[in-house]
Order: structure tokens, then C-alpha cells, then sequence
């Protein structure tokens, strides 16, 4: 038997780290084209504010200013990322101003400066009303009201039953209720968000921006400016600065750039400060989660019964989802059968939420994992234990009708407990040190979107280079690397004969696009089967030139050979000259998926949300100085099942990735929104804490491989998921060191030194 | 019935004349990329030299120089048209410098003055040989030998005999021979050849570059650098400022600007200043024809005997496809049962010719339909009569196996008199002025080249835009739009919803090019079955839908319906919705054109060369002031077949273009060559006279639509062609105005005056 497969399955680097690594990486933000114009927004300086008049009779007479919107030239047309729910989010608002930083006017001029010095001249009259800025005080009877025909500020409530929770808390030996509290980060791209938008004369559009999907920006940039999709063209330029979900919306500039282009008559480039990045992009959606969870005595989970309070902002925009998905991964990661979840999405005068890595998992997780902990030592449990106790495995069914056709859960567990000596350690730490764990799961794209995706093609001529066209969007997670090995492994060719062929709405097949980790097993799964086409039409003839039958034949590191007898066959090289001289190129293979999953149901919170789940597992060792509270992480953990691993190099670098990410949730990201004026109070990275380098603890991971039957050569997610694992780690770890438990992130040292001094008073 | 042809026969606009007409468009010359570097070329001083030592030591330490090149940096590899015929083409020369301007070395600097003035730096020992620069006396014995091998500096010769030649003489009441001389011309695109290099880490390879064939100079590129073609991506930027034939063959820029930019690390630029494009890029073959010719009483061509002599300068590259096509030509136009063709590619110590609008037919024609007025004269027929007379017919073949399968020549004769008043005014126009008549035949693409046509892609997406993807590139003469309308057509939708995708080998099928004037028949057939292809996969759905036969249905006009009953049926836009519902989007539609005929017999010259065959004629009305010499062309009428008119508006504007650039090769157009020194003596457009706007007659077009069962719709060439017959029409009319017959090209003022001194001496 010959090696397993050829080109998956190793390491190897992204298909454009040298281009980056180098510097010669063209960015969406560094981008400029002729005649371009710069804009410029003018946002609201309050929170909360009728809008009475805008005169910019002043601004357009500013030397050097070519054009200067407000709503009227918007169409006053609403958008969202589910244009039947809920929608509320305009490109400038016209009514009121719901938050600092809401959209009110814009201006292109000729340059930045012009743009910025025109802003000033911009005259608002605005009526200023009380605003409310924690959601727990807007959904108050008498609190302001932000959206009309909203009740109590709740733009929408999810209240779902599974199971039967009075009897699941009744079976129960012990009971408890905790509250836990997450904040408002952002994701803080190193490229900040860009849009370039041009006209050309007969009203076609083409915009250059780094986004994560063509598909919904196009949608949502044809409704606000009234033109059809087919004269949208958008190009991604072809290395982005990190997405993490910020790319996913369509943010102001995506709609204000063409906007401003069209009145302007030239093209405009609207590109945001680092202020307006941290501050007015979209960030994490706080929450407020009540906890109440029952469980036998032997640890297994009889019932939760939970309250979350999700805070949108002043607007709705992935407010719905969010709620939905923090809803469903509450009850996905551990066997729950009675699960009552009653989720509000809660408006407040506050920036807007959205979509953000490991959306709507990380906060529910946070609570479940720390409340998990609390309990097993009150049960006198181990909490690897428990967790293993209530692990599903594969062919489980959740109590929301996930089906979970792989699940390395426990594996993950017991894995991750080997690797960073458990045992040994738990208890027999240093003063100070302390050790914690925590799970996670999610999903390999959303089952929610429309369902169909758009068919990858593979093309293939007389140079014998094969061509993946793809709507997958490369935003530096790697796609275009795992799209070109799977395709080179299925057509039985190398990676260096593989150019993918992505990033332009003209010329690639839309996709919805790089989102809730779907493109490794839907974009993968139809290049996998865009390959196979191509493969057959090769395979065909050169079966009939080998009087052999096509099914008898294999195509394998550039070699197509009758199956057993690898001496009978002859070079790819060969079969293209083959297919050419028989006049069969260009070969044109065509790929298409759609989950074979039921569509779920939205509101009632039933049914598989994708058609492959990743499980981790994480496990956080740390040191707490009790003189400053500071945590130092020493070691960290990670175990991940993410199916087979197509590129275990860019699994790693994902794993550690997501680890930074959640590390800076845990202990020190925060936006800090003034209680009192809504002011946000953090505007870039000298005040906005992301870990740096040197406060990263080496990150170990292992990668426990189930091969699901629902992904490209049995892969699934990679990267989000694990995202969500380390907070809890952290705080369970933190309270191992020390004896707190904090249940409000981030976990700074102001709240440590604070809860032991609680701690030492009592 | 419904009227014949929804989107194409009627008249509308290359569907980029907005953007160019408003200034929008983005021209190769103008392009830049980041860090780009400036590459200049160091010319030969000498007609012939031996080239004994390079010293390129001081220019590499000029500041600001990244980079020199000599022939050492390019393998010594050769490239040329057809590798395997007389290839003796290197990027830089080697041994010796074969005429002024002959590329030695290569610079690339941070500017074009640092450039410019490294150059100057290069030492260069030469050893200055003899030199010859007219062809007749390069092919005496004795004449100094330009290319080691060749004998008597003939690089090719081609020896056909056709039909009887002796009987053909002996049956003849009538027989003349004539000299001919046809002067070097060069194409003066407004944009100047240019390309932009660039390599990534990887050792990738990109160029921008304005290109009339991706295919050929990947091919050359591939062979100089020793880079595989599927490392080298071609992007030809959305406009070209004329190709003419000029960007047909791979221009030295086109290898030196990668040389330069794998040496410096770097993109380079390099782009020809005026002076350079007009002296040392390619130009029309200058030729010597002596034509015996022998005809009945009635004015029947009995026989041919034609010796040509052909310029094809230091080098190769197009000459030997030039003599092979003058050759064609001599007996495509006028029915001549016995032909011998004596036609010698002669190596000469001047620049290059090539291709260029009409190449290899212009010459021959000039000499063959200015004999044939004096022959009319001798025989007292009229001009058009003795056309009439010899004009082929539709189902005619050629004494060299051309079949004419359809052939409005004669129709393009009579209409042209007609449109002219040629009856009325032949004998009685006033005192110096005259009027005069021609014929020509062209090809409508080359049966030369590589059996196989990559096909044209159909893609259809949810939008229910339309995709044409097509390595048919366009340089300004609107293939785009030709293609889209066929596209159209076929498909049943309109103009509007096609968009057309080419210009990067990375994206499209490779294609030969635009050149030949291939695109409207060979990449029109595909782009015809593609669309056809991609209709029948919509009617299958929509059928399916309907319960009726996929073969019931039309589509037409964004409908689609039962056909008799179109009332029956759907829109488009419900068919794409009901595809899309299906999930059988994405409609990927192939076509694929070989012409049906065999390929030719190239040394022999026997054979078709081209699957369908244009005919025109034209009729020139002038003024000559009998005291300056000068002529006035009052009237133009052109009458041409070619085929099917897909676009009048675009196919009348190739006339005109044509006519304007058949009369200056007429009248004004000459690249002077001191015949003591080799020097090029003009050097831009002050010195070298293309017409002017003021210059120009009326041109009067007159269609005369054949349809030919070979092209799409019926369509054939379009204005290529009609440039071969303003040259011999505008001499015969000369000689109707003043009674002097002048055999050598071009027919400036001085030649007349000098003709009509000898004439009044006689």
C-alpha cells in the first residue's frame, strides 16, 4: 500500500507567506487608484439624539470638497445580514443618532485633510434625549426608548424549551445559579477597514475592499444604492489584514464609498482611522448571563435553565444571530437534556455588535465552563471528570437536535489532560500557581444562509496548470492553501500545479463567502468534487487510449495508472497532451454543496445549524501575583478535533492564533464605554489592551483526528472554535492559583486584587 | 415572424467607448506598480558589427542602477513565430549588432534618467564589419553575409508552381512585366510598446503588458527565461492604443523587462520612447516584385510569373510567414489558373519587419491591381470590367486550393462603381483629376497556428449576469463587443447582461490572439457554441418545468418560450430563478472552434490558410496639383463582403480606419534609410507622416453581406482586409488624373513631379 494520500495531510506553509513575508503583499488599505477621492464621516457626538436639521451648505463650499452626503442620498433604504429580520441599520442615519460614532453625513474632497477640515463645517442641530447604556437598565419599564415599536428595547427574544426542564431540575442532587458578565471588545484588524468604490460611465460599480463575502456586501450595497448585483463588481485585493468577522458585515464605509463616488462622479476611498476601527467598527456583543444549572450527583448534567441578556447597540445588524448562536452553543458543547434558554437581544446607546470569531459561543461558554468547574468542586469532582462525564461523542444528538455525526470530545479531554500533566499537577502546584480547564465546540459553517453554494470550478489547459475558481475569500486564515491541496490531492497532482483564481465577483462563482468557518468543508467539499469532474474527463481518456476502463484507473502525484499495476499508465503531462491533441481541453470541472442537513428553525432554536461540529478542549496554567494582581499564563493547552487535518502547519498557526484571541478576552481586551456619558474611552492600541508577543505563553496543541463523513476528506472547522475555550480556562485556573472566582470578564488585575481582598476579609 | 435578429446586424458602440471616450481608460504605457524600476535598452551605433567585448562594470556602479543585463542573462535562447522554421531571434544580441538599434544590453534604474544615463556608461568594443541594406543587392554574390548558414542572405525561399505556367504564357494574346517597389512602413500605435515585469518570492512571474496573442509571447517568454509557461501570467490592462499587428510578435521589452526584473529583485518597467517605436520595433515588409503576367484578348489572367524579393531586415522572426502570405495573396484576389511564385526572405543590415494589417498582401496586391489597369489600357477594357472579368465566385477555389466558400467580389465591384459613379465619371472628370480602382481578398484567420482554439466559457450566476470568458484579447478594434453580441444573440438576452472577462492567462482560455483577424470567426464560432452550450442546460430546467421539449423552446430577448407561441413561457430572470431553485446554477456553457478545413501545406503554399475568405473593393477619386506634385483623395468608396455584418457601426469604423491607414501607405507613410550609413532618418511624427484628420477623404462604406457557412452568424474578417486596396487604387487614379504611372510605394509629390518632368520630356 502506498503512503496514504500525497499532498494532504503535511505541513506546509500558505501558498502566499512568502509574498507577505516579504512585504510585497498588496493590501486593501495601501491601495490607491487615479483621480481617487478621500471620504470622510461625520458621526454623532452624542448617544442618544433627535436629529432636527443638517446644513452643509458650508462644507460644500470648502475648496477641494467634490461631495457631501446625509441620508437623502442613501434612498433611506434599511440593510442586514437577514434582510427579513429585523432590519434597522441605515448607511447614515436620518431620524435620530443612537450611539457616539453613529453615521450622520459624509464628505469626499481631495484629500484627507480637506475631508476632515469639511466635517467641521458640517452644521447638525440635534435634540438631545436620555440615553441608557447597559441593558439590564434599557429593558427597564420608563427606560429610553432607542427603536421605535421595539418593546422594553428588545429587538427580538428567542424562548426555547428542550426536554423537560422542571423535571430535569427535580431529578437533580444539587442546583446553582451564577451570573456572569462579558464585555465589549473589537477585533482589531491590523488593516483597518478600506473600501474604494469607482463608477465607470455607464453606472457599473467596482469597489476594491478586503471583505469575508462578496455575497452579502453585494446584496446589501444594491439595495442602498438602487443598482442591480450584476453591475456591483467587487475585488478583494489580494492579502487582507485580518478579518475575525469584522469583514463580514457590511460597515458604513462599504455603502458611504460608493455613495459618495456616485454623487462625486470619481472614485472615492473611504479608509478608517485607527479610532474609528476600535471604536465605531463592530465589536463582541456583551452579555449578561443567569445561569441556573442542575446535575446529579455524579456530575452528569440534568438541566439548565438560562437568561442572557445580549447587548446590540444601537442597532440590530448580527444582534438576531448572535443571541441565536450564544442560544445554541450554550447546550452544544456538554449533553444537557432539559435546557429552558431565554435569550433577549437588548438595544442600548452603545456601538453596534456583530459578528466576531467564535460568534455568540464565546460568552455562553464562559459562564457553562466556569459554572462547570464550581460545581464539580462542590460534587467533589475532578473537573476533567465532569467534563468527560458529560462529553458527547459521535452520533449523539443534542437537546436543540444538533447532530453530532463525529465528536472527539472526549479524546480532546483526555489528551489535552495528558499533555499538560493533569494529574500530576492539579494540586500539587506552587503557592500562587494554579491550573484550569475548559471545552468548546462549534461549527463548520452555517447551516442559515441561502442554500446553495455556488460551485467551485476546476479549469485545466494545454500548460497543464490547473485553475481553482473559487467565491471562498482568503482574508490570511489560509483558505486558498487548503482549497489548492484539496484539489491537488483529489486530481492527483501538486500543489505548485494549482493557482486559485478568487477574490473578483466577475470573474469567480459567488459564495456566501469566509464566515462561521465554512469554508474548509463547503467551499472544500465543492473543490473536492470540481477536481473529481475534472479527474473523470482526464481519466476517460485516457482510458480509451489505454483500452482501459475508466473507474480501473487512479490519478496520483502526477501519474494516471491502472489500479495495482502502477508501471501501466503514463505522466499527467501526458494525459493534458492527450486531451489536447484529442480536443478535450479545456477540461472544465464543475463542484457544488449543500449541507445534507435539514435547514434548522430559526426562531425555535431546533435543528442542525451545520452539517459538521468541531469539539476542544483547553487547558491554562497560570501564575497570579497577589501584590498586583497580574496573571501570568505559563503554559497553555489546546486539543482540537477538527476532523481530518488537511495542512497540520495551518491548523497550528490557527489553534495559536485563536489562543491570543481568547487569551486577551480572558485577562485584558475591553472597551470601556463611560456609564455615565456612553463615552467610549479606549480609542486605539496604546489603551486598547491586546496581548502582545511576550505576554503569550507557549500554546501547545494536538490535534485529535475523526474523519466525518460530511467533510472534504473528513475535515471540519479549524481555528474559530478554539477561540472559546481559553476564558473559562483562565478563570478556573485563576481560581485554582488563588482561590477566586471572577465572573466578569476581563479578568484584570484591578478585579483580582479586589476579590482577594473580599477573599481575605471575609 | 419576429423580426431576423434581435442584438446583432444593428448598429452600437464598442461597450468600452465610454470609459475611453471620457479619458477612463487604463493603458498599458501608463500603468505603474510599487517599487517599480525603469529599464532602457542600449541600441547598436552600427549597422554590422562584431560585437568583441561588453563592459557593463561602470554602469553597475552608477547610483541608483539595480540591474544590467547582456545576452549572458537570457540562455542564448532564440524565439520567433514558428520555432521550428529559421528561428534566429535572441533578446540581446551576442556576436554581432545585424542593424542600427540592434539590442546589446539593458539597464534598470530607479528612474529613466539613471537608466538613460547608465546606458551611456556601457562600454561596447565593436569590430565594424560591411554592411548592406537593400535586398537586391544583399542576394548579390559577394554581398556581405548577415547570418552564418544562410546563402546569399536569403533566409527562406519559396519556389511554387501552380497550374501550367508555360501553357498559361503560351496561351496568352498578351503578356507584361512590371517592377514594383513597396517601401518600409511602421504601425505608430499612440500608445508605444510597453510592459511591466514583475516576479513574486516564489519565482512567479506577472506582466502587464498590451498584447495582441497572450499565447505567443508566453511561449517566447517561457523559452528565454527557462521559466515554464504556467509560471508566467500575462494581464493585458483594459486598453491598448493600437495593435495593428505590432504587438502580435514578441518585442524584444517583452523578454528584456523580465530579464531585468528576475536580475534586479524588482518589477521593471520597460516602455519605447516614440523615436524607438518608430525606428526599431517592427514595420512593413518593404518588397521588390517583378510580375509577368499574361492574359487573353478578353482580358482573362491566363498566367503569373512573380519574383519577390522580400525586406525582412537583421532578422527573421515574421519574414518567412510574410513572403509565404504575399505569395497567397498574389493569386487569392483575381482567378489565375497558372501561377509560379519565386518569393525570397532576404536578410538585410536594417530593423525588423513583422506583422502589420493586411500582412503580406498589401505588396503583392499593389503590384498585381496597378499591371492590371495597364493591361485593361493595352486591351482598351475598363478597369472594372477586366475585375469583373477575373473575380472569383462563391464555390470557386484558387490555383493554390483557397475555396472561396462564399465571395461577393464581384457584388463588391459593381456596388462600388456604382456608389462612385464610376460610368459617369471615368473619362469625364475635369483636367488632374482622375479615378481609380482595386480589389483585395483577405483571411479570416489563420489556419496556421496550433490546431486548437481554447474554448470561450458561458457563466451564468444567480444575478442572471452572463459571463463570456475568452482569451480573445481586445486592442482597441472591439472583439469585446463583437463577442458579446454574438454571445447575446445566441443566448437570447441582451447586451447589457453580458460582461466579458479576459486579459489574464491566469483566468481565461489561452487563446492564440488577435491577430489574422481570427477573433470574429474562430473565437466568435466559440463564444456562439458556448452560449448555445449554456442555453441548452436553462431550456432543459425550464422545460423540465414547463413539460414541454427542450427542443419546443426559444430563447430570445430575455424570454424564453414555446416556440410559435410566445405567450407560453417564462422570463429570463424566471428561468436563472428556477435554475437557481434547482440547483443547477452555475450555468457553465464551452465552445470550441477548429476550422473544418485542412490545415495547409506551408513550404508548398498549397492549401486552405484560412477557413473563410473576405473580398472588397474600392474606388478612389483624386486631385493632383501638377505644380506641387501633391495629391487630394476627394473620394473614397470601399465596398466590402464580410459576411454577416455583426455591428455596422464597428464594421464601418474598421473601414474607415483601414482606408486611412491603405492611403497613407499610398501617399505619405516611408521609413527613410540613408543607403550609405543604414540610418533611420526619420524618428517620430514630425519626420514620419501618417494622415491627418484634414487629410482624409469622405470614406463611404458599402456593405455586401455573403453569409458564410463558416463563421457565427455568417460573419467573416472585417477591415483588416480592406487596407490592401487604397494603395493601387489611389496609383491608378493618379495615373487617370496626369497620364503617369507610378510603380513605386509611396506616390509622394516628388515621384509625381519627376514622373510628369520625364513624361513632358519624352
Amino acid at each position: 500500500m502506498e503512503k496514504y494520500y500525497n499532498v494532504i495531510g503535511k505541513p506546509r506553509p500558505l501558498i502566499d507567506a512568502s509574498i507577505k513575508a516579504t512585504g510585497q503583499g498588496m493590501y486593501g488599505a495601501d491601495m490607491a487608484i487615479p483621480n481617487m477621492l478621500w471620504g470622510k464621516i461625520l458621526r454623532s457626538p452624542y448617544p442618544h439624539a433627535k436629529i432636527l436639521n443638517i446644513n452643509t451648505d458650508k462644507a460644500k463650499k470648502l475648496r477641494g470638497v467634490k461631495a457631501v452626503i446625509t441620508s437623502d442620498d442613501a434612498l433611506g433604504a434599511k440593510y442586514g445580514p437577514f434582510p427579513e429580520i429585523k432590519v434597522d441599520k441605515r448607511a447614515l442615519t436620518s431620524d435620530k443618532a443612537r450611539y457616539i460614532g453613529d453615521e450622520i453625513a459624509a464628505v469626499a474632497a481631495i484629500d484627507e485633510d480637506v475631508a476632515e477640515e469639511a466635517l467641521d463645517l458640517i452644521e447638525v442641530d440635534y435634540e438631545i434625549l436620555p440615553s441608557v447604556f447597559d441593558p439590564e437598565k434599557a429593558i427597564e419599564p420608563g427606560a429610553p426608548l432607542i427603536h421605535e415599536g421595539s418593546e422594553r428595547n428588545i429587538s427580538l427574544k428567542y424562548d426555547w424549551h428542550f426536554g423537560d426542564i422542571e423535571k430535569g431540575f427535580s431529578q437533580s442532587d444539587y442546583i446553582r445559579e451564577d451570573r456572569f458578565v462579558t464585555q465589549k471588545v473589537t477585533h482589531s484588524p491590523m488593516e483597518t477597514s478600506s473600501a474604494i468604490a469607482s463608477f465607470d460611465p455607464d453606472g457599473r460599480l467596482t469597489m476594491w475592499i478586503c471583505t469575508q463575502d462578496f455575497y452579502f456586501l453585494r446584496r446589501d450595497i444594491s439595495a442602498v444604492l438602487g443598482l442591480e448585483e450584476s453591475k456591483i463588481r467587487l475585488i478583494k485585493p489580494p492579502c487582507v489584514g485580518g478579518g475575525f468577522g469584522n469583514r463580514a458585515e457590511t460597515g458604513e464605509y462599504v455603502l458611504i464609498a460608493p455613495l459618495l463616488a456616485r454623487k462625486a462622479g470619481k472614485p472615492v476611498k473611504v479608509s478608517y482611522t485607527r479610532e474609528e476601527q476600535t471604536c465605531y467598527s463592530r465589536c463582541r456583543h456583551p452579555m449578561v448571563i443567569e445561569l441556573k444549572t442542575g446535575v446529579k450527583k455524579d456530575g452528569t448534567l440534568m438541566a439548565y435553565d438560562a437568561r442572557l441578556i445580549s447587548n446590540t447597540g444601537g442597532y440590530n445588524t448580527y444582534g438576531v444571530v448572535a443571541t441565536y448562536l450564544s442560544g445554541s452553543f450554550l447546550i452544544a458543547t456538554y449533553k444537557v437534556p432539559n435546557v429552558r434558554y431565554d435569550g433577549a437581544c437588548v438595544y442600548t446607546n452603545t456601538t453596534i455588535g456583530g459578528a466576531m470569531r467564535g460568534h455568540g459561543a464565546l460568552q455562553p461558554r464562559f459562564a457553562c465552563d466556569s459554572q462547570l468547574d464550581m460545581i464539580a468542586e462542590e460534587l467533589g469532582l475532578d473537573p476533567l471528570e465532569i467534563r468527560i462525564k458529560n462529553a458527547y461523542h459521535s452520533g449523539d444528538v443534542s437537546a436543540n437536535k444538533f447532530h453530532f455525526q463525529t465528536c472527539g470530545m472526549e479524546e480532546c479531554l483526555k489528551q489535552v489532560a495528558e499533555k499538560s500533566h493533569w494529574e500530576k499537577k492539579r494540586g500539587n502546584l506552587p503557592p500562587f500557581r494554579g491550573i484550569g480547564m475548559a471545552g468548546c465546540c462549534f461549527l463548520s459553517g452555517g447551516n442559515i444562509n441561502p442554500g446553495i453554494t455556488f460551485s467551485p470550478i476546476v479549469k485545466i489547459y494545454y500548460d497543464e496548470a490547473v485553475s481553482l475558481i473559487t467565491g471562498a475569500t482568503d482574508i490570511g486564515q489560509g483558505c486558498n492553501t487548503t482549497l489548492a491541496a484539496i484539489t491537488a490531492e483529489e486530481l492527483g497532482v501538486g500543489m505548485e500545479d494549482i493557482r486559485v483564481i478568487a477574490g473578483d465577483t466577475d470573474i469567480n462563482p459567488i459564495e456566501p463567502g469566509s464566515y462561521s468557518s465554512r469554508v474548509t468543508v463547503f467551499s472544500g467539499n465543492g473543490a473536492k468534487m470540481a477536481a473529481s469532474d475534472a479527474k473523470r474527463q482526464i481519466l476517460e481518456v485516457v482510458a480509451e487510449a489505454m483500452e482501459a476502463n475508466p473507474e480501473d484507473l487512479v490519478s496520483r502525484d502526477r501519474r494516471i495508472y491502472v489500479k495495482g499495476d502502477p508501471g501501466r499508465g503514463m505522466t499527467f503531462s501526458q494525459a493534458i497532451s492527450l486531451c489536447y491533441e484529442k480536443k478535450k481541453l479545456p477540461i472544465i470541472g464543475k463542484g457544488h454543496y449543500v449541507p445534507l442537513v435539514p435547514f434548522p428553525n430559526f426562531l425555535g432554536g431546533e435543528g442542525d445549524l451545520s452539517p459538521a461540529y468541531s469539539f476542544g478542549a483547553s487547558v491554562a496554567e497560570v501564575e497570579v501575583d497577589p501584590e498586583t494582581g497580574k496573571v501570568k499564563v505559563l503554559n497553555f493547552y489546546m486539543a482540537h478535533d477538527c476532523g481530518f487535518v488537511i495542512n497540520p502547519l495551518a491548523v497550528a498557526g490557527q489553534l495559536e492564533g485563536s489562543t491570543h484571541m481568547g487569551l486577551g478576552y480572558a485577562l485584558s481586551e475591553n472597551i470601556g464605554v463611560d456609564d455615565q456619558t456612553g463615552q467610549i474611552m479606549n480609542t486605539g492600541f496604546l489603551d486598547y489592551k491586546i496581548l502582545l508577543a511576550p505576554d503569550m505563553p507557549k500554546v501547545q496543541t494536538i490535534a485529535v483526528e475523526t474523519i466525518d463523513p460530511n467533510g472534504p476528506f473528513g475535515a471540519k472547522e479549524a481555528g474559530e472554535g478554539t477561540t472559546i475555550s481559553p476564558a473559562p480556562a483562565i478563570a478556573n485556573a485563576i481560581y485554582d492559583a488563588i482561590g477566586v472566582r471572577i465572573k466578569e470578564l476581563p479578568i484584570t488585575p484591578e478585579k483580582i486584587l479586589k476579590a482577594l481582598e473580599e477573599k481575605g476579609s471575609k
